[in-house]
């Protein structure tokens, strides 16, 4: 086990009509910005139940924050934010409403372009409170302190690391009318970020593993049953808790992380305009082909305690988990190869010229340069 | 899943040399009381380490919290540290010395006599700032809210609510020296306290249940071979963060709760001394013998997953997972009988007594009364 610092101060507030809680954990001299994407929440009675919530606050509101959310928007919110002197933030929606009100927050007091504090990665300085509603389970943007941000002109897609939610409201209930597809995003999503904290080496923490294995069981076992009753609230419930622990540091103490998928996902995303989630379906299997060897004993691991595979040589039991993977990836409703959404060699080229521009390498080894992201992708073909 | 809220802001700082971060934490211009149990920690090296890291610090020391913590020596506490003005704690010990200076911690901002601060059951009122230094995995103390104070006058024991501490200090290399002893207590109090979150009906969070049977997974795995080799540091880590895991909160969220064979243990200390993790080692599997009708599908569950018990009836199953259990906390040193450790039918009527006078009824069902708890002792013979 590494040496670790964890903290998670979010205050997690989840179950049925909860969103009615609201007001206990805004104070009522705030002057509240309200920040959506788009009108889903005016459907499936997310807004009104927040508006009742909020009865009597001041609140102005901000639609229209984007999936894979944009410097360009948020720079919008920033400008109404500042010049209605908003001193709160009430995200509604997913990850990516999430990430940008992060992006908000950050910007609302600094004096700069927010595109710097992006590029910053790591933003110390201080923020607006902010606090989330979730609609779509998948990123754990929720309970973490991180976002992600695209800046259209440049098609470039970037992570930056800011301040936790002061807190959430999860109600399973808002999951029920989710699109399939977004549902699918969400399952791969939290399967692929417990993923970039398990499949790395064996033995570094046997409770991690566990918890990163718990979360990947869980997710085997409500995938297929969500499918076919997507309005079951014990379901939906272990789902959206799943997502939200994935990604909240509880299964990273002191374990080494990868990462190389998310960052070959951006680049798919930024280039293509695919889902988030989508692309990890894509290139998630193609890491764990490209680097057997590296993973080889945590891919026999997850096969047998993930997928129930204890017989075979080694190499037919890293198959075996590899394969199990891609397919249930694909029996959420995701493709997983790049041919099947028309993406072809000029991608790779770009993807490696990228990575080899900013001199970077991905992985628990810090080997996924962009040769080796070329390799990847040339595996998902 | 029940409807829940979920926070816990302790900073964990876990990991071999971390004592020495401890001046990053307390700010340098607060008057520290260091809280101390018996002296091993100037055998082990940690007073060393604590010192040497508060250099420059203005600190006094409080010493003699002894296991289950009295009101009569934490009076003391209090009335030194109002006399010194002290306005930050710094709790170096197991769960007992941590307890004992969380309730310190109120004392000093409160102007009655403590015990009364014990008998509100949540103290709700402002306390001192209180870090800890760990030196026993067990009680999870030092990720939690909570703390058990005995007053010896009266032979009683009772738990209390207050404030999380500030930031934890987990370094396993300081488990290496403890006495085998409290390494199984320790291990059987992980293991209950797991439990009491676990050990009551099936299907209310298919992640809390793989996160509880992680804890339990890892501990069946590590405890033999803790007896082998304690100075293994993977281990003592796995162990050590194992034990702050199975009672911060983590494997609770929107779950039933027992806490009946806490309840009943507590009195066996109270009236005969016992190790804390030694009463549960008795009284836990008497608690599913009695219960097993209510408890029987997760009996099962927890047979499967954590003892791979797969075949023959479902009373048998049932038997199997409970010998299993008992198996395990005579395995790791402890015994399991009233019998092997002299207590009489005299206790069993004080404990029955005790409830039936306190008017209480425990277990997630709450009908753990006086009789059932005699039930329960009676199965433990």
């Amino acid at each position: 086990m590494n040496n670790f610092v964890f903290q998670n101060p979010v205050k997690l507030i989840m179950g049925k009509g909860m969103i009615s809680e609201l007001n206990k954990e805004i104070p009522s001299d705030k002057r509240v910005m309200i920040t959506f994407g788009g009108g889903s929440v005016k459907k499936n009675g997310v807004y009104d139940q927040v508006k009742e919530a909020l009865k009597g606050y001041d609140t102005i509101e901000f639609w229209g924050i984007e999936p894979n959310p944009s410097i360009e928007t948020l720079r919008k919110a920033i400008e109404l934010g500042k010049k209605e002197k908003v001193d709160f933030l009430l995200a509604v929606g997913g990850g990516s409403v999430i990430d940008g009100t992060k992006l908000i927050a950050a910007g609302l007091l600094y004096d700069g372009d927010a595109w710097e504090l992006v590029q910053k990665r790591f933003i110390t300085s201080d923020t607006v409170p902010l606090g989330t509603v979730l609609t779509l389970p998948a990123t754990g943007s929720e309970m973490n302190y991180g976002g992600v941000i695209t800046r259209k002109e440049t098609k470039e897609k970037y992570g930056f690391m800011s301040h936790f939610p002061v807190f959430s409201i999860l109600d399973p209930e808002v999951t029920f009318s989710l699109p399939p597809h977004q549902i699918a995003c969400g399952i791969v999503d939290t399967f692929t970020h417990t993923l970039e904290q398990y499949m790395t080496t064996t033995g570094q923490s046997r409770l991690m593993d566990r918890w990163a294995e718990g979360i990947l069981q869980t997710l085997v076992e409500v995938a297929p049953k969500i499918k076919e009753n997507q309005h079951d609230y014990q379901l939906m419930a272990d789902f959206m808790l799943s997502a939200t622990m994935a990604l909240n540091g509880f299964i990273a103490m002191g374990v080494t992380q990868d990462w190389a998928t998310h960052m070959i996902g951006h680049e798919l995303t930024a280039l293509h305009g695919l889902s988030h989630g989508h692309t990890l379906a894509i290139v998630g299997p193609g890491t764990m082909r490209v680097l057997r060897e590296a993973k080889g004993d945590k891919l026999i691991q997850y096969g047998e305690r993930v997928w129930n595979i204890t017989s075979g040589t080694r190499d037919e039991r890293i198959d075996a988990a590899i394969e199990c993977t891609e397919k249930f990836f694909r029996s959420v409703g995701l493709t997983t190869r790049l041919s099947e959404e028309n993406i072809s060699g000029e991608t790779i080229d770009e993807i490696e010229r990228r990575f080899n521009e900013r001199e970077v390498a991905y992985g628990e080894n810090g080997n996924v340069t962009g040769a080796v992201a070329r390799q990847i992708l040339e595996s998902c073909i």
